[in-house]
């Protein structure tokens, strides 16, 4: 049934499930006054069942539309499909314009399920179209990318819900100008953008309507940061030959669990009832995602976003100041191991550790022996593959945190495909909105974010009401004094 | 002089220099008992004067001498340029063999002064090899590599100190097979190595006398975090085209400045005495580095390294416990705008943000004008540059943070060259030391990474004493309950 043929990295087992091992978040393993007690967990769970209960009770409606992803129509995938065959068909690369959450979602998955370096390979190898996520407006890197790409043969999936998404828009700008001249006049430049983008309002959707462009919908209760599993994050894994079908069961059986009412059942649950605890009462103020796995990296960056941007937030819903939020920090296993294991095994006890651990490599890595004359503890390496040594530094670093006291747990992934990945995102996702509960805040907002735009605009003199209002504002701030400047 | 003809990016000015706007973090702009206080500051100018005399005292001795990089021997320079020239003439690929600090400066460093996805650009444009840092042993990164290089035509760089990171060696035994192969029993596939190690000690050195490696010498006295500026981070550099010349005497520069005694001018004492009052009086554990330029994000990668690793220690020389250690967090502008600023402006009080910002970068990107009968808001964004926009961006940031009551300081760089990299490296470089001496730490150990190194031999039951009895204590750990797995 499913229209691209090679999903890239299938399942070992197409039930596998990831599991979640909080072992060492608890007192008793991590020492007394270290980590979460069975008492204070346990004193948790009427709380713990009311969020639940709350997310439950609006989950598709509002901004909790995210929770209907994994079930969302036929009809929307199968369009998806057939925009991804066109363009693995036509094109020889595929550049999505974004930022926020709708690049780092596409990324990560991308990333996750796709060999490293996949746009070096030849493109047998590949499997599909070179990819170019494009999340940033550095003035150099839209340069090398059109220095890269031929316009006229790659596809361009511009995605910003609003379309009043100053980089992103004007990413578009630069690509529309490149593609007409690469069509030479031709009005077929057209078929080489898709976008992704609100339904009905916005400035996306009134320029598609415009200019006739092939457009996917990003509902109207799904924001950014919840949106991989819509079409701003299936699109992209189509084209780079991903089953989606298979991501959104892994969401769905995902799903599952997390309506589970005994939080020892519930994994997301008890996710955001031990973050939950360990901020509130033992000051861990920094949430660490190690994935040990270079094709988990950007996952690291995905759950940055949809924690940061989620809980960071200054009031409750009742209005009361909180100025809530763990500070998420990306590490990588085994690199960080020689760049942060120092500082979180010996620095100060504000921070719990989320290590992933991936079981199943999809190559074996086999270290030659060493020749004779070598030093032993180089010999000892020889016939020890790459797998069984990045899972031993794995084992090693959990165990130096936990002999140093320092809070840390274990999602285990039983091998990286479509169908554990969906899982992953949904778990976090769940976990994410069940803390927003815990805390009493809206975890779907991001007000924070709209005095920087403002001063942005104000900068850049746009002649509207409100930034000539901010340029006053910004004008009346005391000078910088240059003593402070050396 | 210079034998590598193309430095690939000149300064603007060869004198230019890089400047440090610390206003943000002051109580006066950024609120009154959410900065430092003018009293506070000057109160700690004799400690910050003591910290200075002790670097000052020490420099070039035991592990201080790194701060002698700078001025190191004129025929270590030629050796470096000898070897560079060789490679660039004989290989189409350089993959560097390290991890930590033996990684992240040199691959910093190309990326701060190479264009954006370097590898994928044809030869010419780029000027030199293409450039591989494998810092990891992930199971399917090997494999890829050996899918995009022609071993042939590649120089491996082995980089560790003391030969005895079981990455970098693993790394190696793999590459001794494949070259060996490559080469078909030629004894030639030696000629595609180098090595960079301990003169006198250590496993590789041995190992490079052994087969007869060309290698290079890292100084005794200078640890990994800060070895950028020796031959660890100048072979890679110089294969790469950067002119190794202008980066020592980028960091010359700012080895005059951070002479100063006058706190006031003395960038790096007082990037010190600011953050070790936010961490000690105002609770700023949480030390975030914001580049705004895609070519300095694994700047803040290796900044990460040096602050993690350098402050995060449980004791004091003395032996009191401490647990010191801010927590640095990569981010890069204006990307996490989207993902990390809501936390940042409305989250807790416990971060500072360093932004970097770039004055001039080597493209300028112009947004064409929007076509007729485009929304407004798009149409004002014809005519600007990418270079316009993103530094708006940065001044909105700036203002959001500042207006929030949030603790933030620029770093101002004219343009992206290596005699303003050579002077940022060691402007932190410097910072850091001072750092360690106001917290009384050695800001020059890192005895936390022990354990973990221990403990993944142990689990490969590697058969020496030490390994035999980590494997005991591992063993008399209480067993995990069941039960804590979901």
């Amino acid at each position: 049934m499913d229209v691209i043929a090679n999903d890239l990295r299938a399942c070992v087992e197409p039930t596998e499930s990831i599991r979640f091992d909080f072992n060492n978040m608890l007192d008793k393993r991590v020492g007394y006054g270290r980590g979460v007690s069975a008492e204070v967990l346990e004193a948790l769970r009427g709380k713990a069942a009311e969020a639940l209960s709350a997310v439950q009770a609006a989950r598709g409606t509002g901004w909790l539309e995210w929770t209907e992803l994994p079930y969302q129509d036929e009809s929307i995938l199968s369009d998806i499909k057939d925009a991804a065959r066109d363009i693995r068909e036509r094109c020889d690369a595929f550049v999505l314009l974004g930022i926020g959450g709708s690049a780092l979602g596409p990324a990560c998955v991308h990333e996750a399920l796709h060999p490293p370096r996949a746009n070096e390979l030849p493109a047998e190898k590949r499997g599909g179209p070179r990819m170019y996520f494009e999340d940033n407006i550095d003035p150099e890197r839209m340069a090398s990318l059109l220095e890269i790409i031929d316009p006229a043969k790659t596809c361009f999936n511009i995605i910003t819900k609003s379309g009043a998404t100053a980089e992103t828009m004007s990413q578009y700008l630069i690509i529309r100008d490149a593609l007409q001249r690469a069509f030479d006049g031709s009005p077929d430049w057209r078929r080489n953008i898709v976008v992704t983008t609100s339904a009905n309002r916005g400035l996306l959707v009134e320029i598609a309507r415009l200019e006739g462009f092939r457009s996917f919908v990003v509902p109207e209760g799904v924001g950014g940061r919840f949106s991989e599993l819509s079409p701003v994050g299936l699109l992209a894994a189509a084209v780079g030959g991903v089953d989606i079908c298979q991501l959104l069961k892994g969401a769905a059986v995902m799903d599952e669990l997390c309506k589970q009412t005994d939080i020892m059942k519930n994994p997301a649950l008890l996710e955001a009832a031990l973050q939950f605890i360990a901020s509130r009462d033992l000051g861990r103020n920094i949430n660490v995602m190690m994935p040990y796995a270079d094709g988990l990296r950007l996952f690291a960056d995905w759950f940055c976003q949809l924690w940061a941007e989620s809980l960071g937030k200054s009031v409750t819903r009742s209005g009361a100041e909180i100025y809530a939020g763990q500070t998420p920090v990306k590490a990588l296993g085994v690199t960080d191991q020689h760049s942060q294991l120092q500082l979180y095994t010996e620095g100060p006890f504000d921070k719990v550790i989320t290590i992933i651990k991936v079981e199943s490599f999809r190559n074996e890595t086999i270290i030659p022996h060493a020749p004779e004359g070598y030093p032993a503890d180089i010999a000892f390496l020889g016939g020890i593959t790459h797998n069984k040594l990045i899972e031993a530094e794995r084992q090693g670093t959990e165990y130096a945190l936990l002999k140093a006291g320092r809070m840390n747990k274990t999602i285990i992934v039983p091998s990286v495909c479509a169908y554990t990945v969906g899982q992953l995102l949904f778990f976090f996702e769940m976990a994410t909105a069940f803390m927003g509960e815990l805390l009493n805040i809206d975890a779907f907002n991001q007000p924070g974010v709209e005095e920087s735009k403002l001063a942005t605009f104000a900068t850049l003199n746009h002649p509207a009401a409100k930034y000539e209002a901010k340029r006053r504002e910004m004008a009346a701030l005391p000078e910088r004094d240059q003593a402070y400047i050396l």
